[in-house]
């Protein structure tokens, strides 16, 4: 088993805010990250896929159907746009990296899996300034079920 | 005469969009950056200044000012703002990275002239994703008056 | 469960030497490290906490509570020392990256067990030179009793 | 037990072509990777091994012997060359990026596995462009006899 | 005047050899560069245009016109290659970055001023590997006319 | 004419302390940066030199005798020492990055003024730390003599 990470860059903005907290009590969250027009990132997207080397190819998986997929799911979803409004997926939900970087993993993961080849999505790496970054491998009985 | 440049990051979001031409216009001309809540990126910004070596300390500049002057002209203004709304410098004109590496210019000029150091400002980078920068050292008039 | 991983900088110097070995013994051992006055790096450490995603805040743990811990812990102890002389947690321990590794690692780990959130202290990662770092996430019984 | 991980870095040529398929399936599996004098990469070799800390060292494992087992096994092997005609590795194997992970991971082991220190082989992480890296950890069967 | 760098990737093989010279000389000029397959590079190309900051988009250039303008010129042309085989320009030339940085500002510089907007052609710099860079910013009387 | 930049590294440790001043204007003025034993660097230095393309080797210089020049007179000077007592050319004078670069420039300037090649040392570009980075390109009245 070899895994295989790609990287990908979207450019998005967003506000953190809790609709169902005070505006003190967003203010005290968030800090800075509250204020009202939002502010925005380069984010840098990095998943990594898994599976046996294909001893004809010498691939784990044909990059360009990687590319395809993050396409569609990720990049035309929410490269430049204002999270919490242009995107559906975080109404009524902090449009926080750590979210940001669940939702991703999903959608790849629905995606892959209903794609017939043998490499599987090992996780989603979010990094959201050159310091701040996440990670997310998927829920437990998910990764179980494999 | 030696070079210091001191590196600075801050987070903004920002719509290009000229509202003296149509809608239209404004979607040919910025294509996705015209989206209308936005976008955002982590800009980074490189001060450099010029100056002789102070044989006493053996130092171009005091770089506590350096951060002073950087903090309260660029960082307490643009970070986490969304440029076309939070910052007057951008009411009636389009805030690109290029418009917004002349600002942090003369921003910086007018301050770092006012100090009495012997270092000048030199020129202003800014670096808006891995692929983009842009730089501006000073109106040729400015620069010559030196 | 999501993690998060923040990165700090420090810069100090060290000399790599054990009292209990000869002079000859030293120089073998550590090569240019063991060096008389020291030398020194800028470092890089990484630290990754791991837990649930709080549904009302949508984060990992207060990025805010991170940076006090890793200031108090970790800056404000190692930043622009001498690690043989100026810190008392390498009296009769030689200060190698490993050992500076480790050490971060209790200091944080001590810090933020004592926190109550629902964040756990995952890894530390110290980078010493751009092409040498070093990791540890704890010993093996510590791991198992979370 | 800490892990220790040195990056090294090597520029060599290859070109993505089975001698068992067609021109035209070549073509299509490879894309422009098939291209028949090939085209080449700065590669950039991360080695991790992993082991207690000497406590008369404070190391996991001296540096300059695995410098000299990166150096002997994989610098002088691929460095400077093209992979498909100047290395026996690759005679009926196609050269890509999981392959010559697979294969410095397996070089690597070999040769520390008869050194007799305490610290082993890790994973091999071996990045082919800024965007796209590999990593190999071993054999679930040679993992589990450790 | 605002100057604007965009940068780009490609990756292709060379191998320093001229045929005016013998074996033993090409060997001893270029050592292991003159490896008789070659072998290859990761290039990072930064293209830098300075001119005015037009006011009513608030840009120097277009940067799609920049974007068509490097691909046909560059990317098209020397991505994916073998320079001594593949690329014409190369035919009795040899093909080293320094070669390599003068040719592409050329196509550039050609490219751009048939253009009509008002940015110029400032500078090409090409990246080898991440610790050997090239330069070059036009013959001197070329630079006058402008 | 075409310039070639290339890049090396180098730890080494450093107190900024002026010998004339008193306790209390050494620590106003260099702050921590005082501290009794000194602290580290991995510092980058970067050396331009700049002349026309050899048509036979197509070459700016050989990069053997650039490497040469930098490790006999800066690593093997500066590498893995404490600038203050290892290093006799600051004896004196305060060891700050500023002072440090022009040291290095002056160094190689001798060393390849001496050299035959028809390359010119450009400028030398000092990384103190991955924020702040000091350049010189040598006195007026040097640069005009060329």
């Amino acid at each position: 088993m070899v895994s295989l990470t790609k990287r990908y860059r979207f450019s998005a903005s967003h506000r953190l805010h809790n609709e169902g907290l005070s505006a003190q009590e967003n203010s005290r969250v968030f800090g800075k990250c509250n204020s009202p027009y939002g502010h925005g990132h380069n984010y840098i997207v990095e998943v990594t896929v898994r599976g046996p080397v294909d001893p004809s190819t010498g691939m784990v998986m044909d990059l360009g159907l990687l590319d395809q997929a993050v396409e569609s799911e990720v990049l035309d979803r929410f490269d430049h746009t204002y999270l919490n409004l242009d995107v559906p997926n975080f109404k009524g939900k902090v449009p926080t990296t750590e979210n940001l970087c669940v939702e991703i993993y999903n959608l790849l993961r629905s995606r892959l899996d209903s794609a017939k080849g043998s490499a599987q999505l090992a996780k989603v790496r979010l990094e959201e300034t050159s310091s701040n970054s996440f990670e997310y491998s998927g829920a437990a009985a998910t990764r179980e079920k494999r």
